[in-house]
């Protein structure tokens, strides 16, 4: 178990300043995060990589020439929020583009997602690399929906050397995605590991026994079998990859034997004795491969074999020189001057705020005030939504609705005292909403204000057309960024019904205020038959009213926002 | 615990190929070790590290140029033998001399030395370079008796680059040596590491709490207190060591956080940070810091904080380029020309046999045939010293006793037969004698036989002068490298009136027969003090009738062998 720390909430920021402290000759500290301590030529594009803590050498051990330019640390085993992500990049832009490169989890998709949105909406050219080698996830089929583990290496090694050549941005856009299409991996877990602060672990496997394709954070795997010999282990490893060989491959492949952090190396090398003869056994030629520990997960016993399948272009970028922290390529050479360092602010880097017109100014104020009013009925609303919640999810949807609500309310004010126009201050409203939130939740609510206010612009006050397609536009990056259908259980199924009730009324040649407050109607409804309960006037019905069913305390509190507006919007 | 593995007793062996496998471009497979994949250069002091297995990265791990030249790969935990480390150490050889490095446990003192003296036999300059870093082990007046752990690594380092620097090897010696007195450690350890098929762990540290100064194979540390906050456990490992800072030193400090396995990287980058402040406050600047694993225990859960205190010359040496598979200074720059490898052969490499004279080849029959009639005697009374030795210790030494003498007596006919004289006869069958006894007794044996054969010559018959000095050297030689005095319980309590007997009896003109009962008679009734039972005619007397206390098996079986071979030598 971890058993080093001394406030368990501030272990990965401490950590993350540990780290930076250790390396003062190869990266500096930004916020949540690093940069190299030298930066990359200009215009080239930056590898900006990250995910959770607690996977040391990922994602920070990465950052270095050849290899990463920034890497972004979030909680332990939990996605940093869009604008660490958004802070980071921006610290790491050499002018060339940027690409997020992390492993395929929901959370990271959303915040790396609506971060790469962010910078784009800034004019900074951001790309996402989602990771997704890990077979024992999802079918060959389902290829997107497979988890990243240890081919993060495989893929950021080949995005990292492409930047590194001078490539630009579609260039290694381009290879990276192939890298990732052309890496697998299959991994065994003998036993969970413990969070900071936690007196159990966060999953456990049955002692003398094996997680077959066990996640890295305890995720389900395929099946749990009798601990075996090594040779077999290495079997169990070997099989699932091979059967992915492309057809008519030359068998070159880059290798990385991974551990997870209590599977200690002179295991590996046993195992690797084992892997070696099926490598020949199979025709395949190693190239450069790698036997160390380079995704781990805290504690975690167990391990994970990841191949890239090579062509001429991968292999000369597998290869290419690398020097980071936690993983190299190449031969040391010569002591590194230290004299170049130039330092980088370790503030968070923010956006400037541009001025809108004086009409979209009006509006931006008029904005402000009803994100006012939403934050205080999402105050009200707290505990009755974080009830609701507790039937289904953690009980925390109430806590961050209205957290994130009362940050855009203020930064709204903030942003239109600046002088900013109604599309700015959604957008940003919305960039504080998620920042503050945290969650899935607030990173969805983040990137819907923000796409709905990229739709309003700052040059004119916005007409009712234009506020419905800005609806839309949230409702789009939502889906997007979540992944989720209506019926999933999520804000989803209030939100359609909103977005194609305001479309319909619009164009039906409704005003604006009748429009919203048929969308609101259909919203409630919607949540109602959802969640089997009624937002009435505010307020949810109480807990003890409800029906049956697990209540969907997302869509409950969007219906409730919807109603919140159409109010405000209907008495001017 | 160690999950991963085949047969238990393979592990080590099969780890090694594993390694080397893994790392086909750095190290070429020797016998029980490897070596680097391109040799340093000609007349280049040879750096041979090594020491148990289950410690990686140390020592296979520090193969690469500006570190070792090649490792010795022991068992688990295990010394390797006196035989492993000259192997490794012949095939290391470049012609400079070789410098043996391993940590300050009883063992290896005794292997690695018994090695040393073996290779100067050959011609070879070999020194020994005993690493005592840890302060918990021993008081600052007691420091050569003080354990090897992390220190390991900024010892080796040190000499590494001296040796690639072009040092000749008194001065690699010299500054490796100061490396070692300026280097201090501490360690904690949170629980214990279980062996490849071991149901429980080694040792235990109970939950919630800190071993303070646990050895890294479960010595005994100094307390035991309940576990406590990062910052607390970062003063505990830097108070011990800011104590011992030398008097008016300038506080450049090269500096080492380890973890021991289970220990993670993020927990040491937390513990990193706090320590910060702490070498701050004392004035310390601290010098290419390195926080990771690099002397590991399986997966012990602890570190270690280990501080070099650096002048002019240690800190440019610490600074210098080095490139291991685990160790690394400077900035990678380019990728390896994969031509340079020149194969070694992975063979051991053995010492060749030079002829003796007529008269000496004449003495080595004789002496072959004495062993001959040990090795009967010793394999007649096996079960008996297996069960004496099981009183004190693991039993095993009556089995080892049969095996060493009988390998020895076959190595004396051999190498006799081919022409050599009495001393390279007697010098070959001490080390058959250790390579195939194993344990300490085996590997004490190996050296009193060597040394005894040294004095012995093949030029000439041995007198009784030259056999009483002979029996001298071999005593010597036993206390230099097993360090146990007399009354310690050891063969020494034997062996130390034999030789005053013999070499008194000498001087008084007795002749060798005479004397040689004499000193039997003394070393069996000095065995009797020790043992409180007396080995009558070749057996020890049953275990049912000897009185109390711990008989020595050590004492017993040399007293035995002595009367065995007066026996011998009375009969002509």
């Amino acid at each position: 178990m971890t058993k080093v720390f001394d406030k368990p909430d501030e272990f990965a920021a401490v950590a993350l300043a540990g780290f930076c402290a250790a390396n003062v000759d190869r990266v500096q500290p930004v916020a949540h995060g690093a940069v190299r301590a030298v930066p990359g030529a200009d215009g080239k594009v930056a590898i900006v990589v990250g995910g959770g803590s607690g996977h040391y050498p990922a994602f920070l051990g990465y950052i270095g020439t050849g290899m990463a330019d920034a890497a972004v640390a979030g909680d332990v085993f939990a996605s940093p929020s869009t604008s660490w992500v958004a802070g980071v990049a921006r610290a790491a832009n050499r002018g060339g583009g940027v690409i997020l490169g992390f492993g395929n989890y929901a959370g990271d998709v959303l915040n790396f997602g609506a971060a790469a949105e962010r910078l784009r909406g800034e004019g900074i050219d951001a790309r996402i690399l989602a990771v997704t080698d890990d077979v024992a996830s999802a079918s060959k089929d389902e290829v997107a929906k497979r988890r990243g583990v240890a081919g993060d290496v495989l893929v950021f090694k080949i995005a990292g050397a492409a930047a590194e050549a001078g490539m630009d941005i579609d260039a290694v856009e381009a290879v990276a995605k192939r890298a990732n299409a052309n890496s697998v991996s299959f991994g065994v877990a003998f036993d969970g590991c413990t969070l900071p602060g936690q007196g159990s672990p966060l999953f456990t496997v049955d002692a003398g026994h094996v997680g077959v394709g066990l996640g890295i954070h305890g995720e389900p795997g395929i099946r749990t079998e009798k601990m075996v010999p090594a040779v077999d282990l290495a079997k169990m490893l070997f099989d699932p990859l091979i059967a992915e060989r492309p057809a008519g491959h030359d068998g070159r492949v880059a290798v990385i034997l991974n551990g997870l952090g209590r599977t200690k190396y002179e295991e590996l090398f046993v195992l690797w004795h084992h892997l070696t003869g099926m490598f020949d056994a199979h025709g395949l030629t190693l190239v450069d491969p790698e036997v160390g520990e380079f995704v781990t997960s805290l504690d975690m016993a167990g391990c994970s074999l990841s191949i890239m399948w090579l062509d001429d272009e991968l292999a000369e970028l597998w290869q290419a020189p690398a020097d980071a922290p936690a993983f190299r390529k190449g031969r040391v050479a010569h002591v590194a001057p230290a004299a170049e360092v130039k330092p980088v602010s370790a503030e968070p880097v923010a956006a400037s705020i541009i001025k809108g017109s004086v009409q979209s100014q009006q509006s931006a104020v008029c904005l402000a005030s009803i994100l006012e009013y939403m934050a205080a009925a999402l105050a009200e609303a707290e505990d009755e939504l974080g009830r609701i919640d507790a039937q289904a999810g953690d009980g925390d949807h109430g806590q961050g609705m209205a957290r994130g609500s009362a940050a855009a309310a203020a930064e709204a004010k903030r942003v239109s005292e600046a002088g900013a126009g109604a599309g700015t201050v959604l957008s940003m409203a919305g960039d504080a909403w998620a920042d503050r939130a945290g969650g899935t939740s607030g990173a969805l609510w983040g990137v819907a204000l923000r796409a709905w206010g990229q739709e309003l612009a700052d040059t004119a006050r916005p007409d009712a057309a234009t506020v419905a397609n800005g609806a839309q536009a949230a409702y789009e990056a939502v889906v997007r960024l979540g992944g989720a259908k209506p019926g999933d259980k999520t804000l989803i199924d209030s939100f359609a019904p909103f977005v194609e009730t305001l479309k319909s009324q619009v164009a039906a040649g409704n005003d604006l205020v009748a429009a919203w407050a048929a969308a609101a109607a259909a919203s409630t409804s919607a949540a109602d038959a959802t969640a089997d309960l009624v937002p009435k006037l505010g307020r949810a019905r109480p807990l003890a009213e409800r029906s049956v069913g697990h209540p969907d305390a997302g869509a409950i509190s969007l219906a409730l926002c919807a109603r919140v507006v159409g109010k405000q919007l209907s008495s001017g």
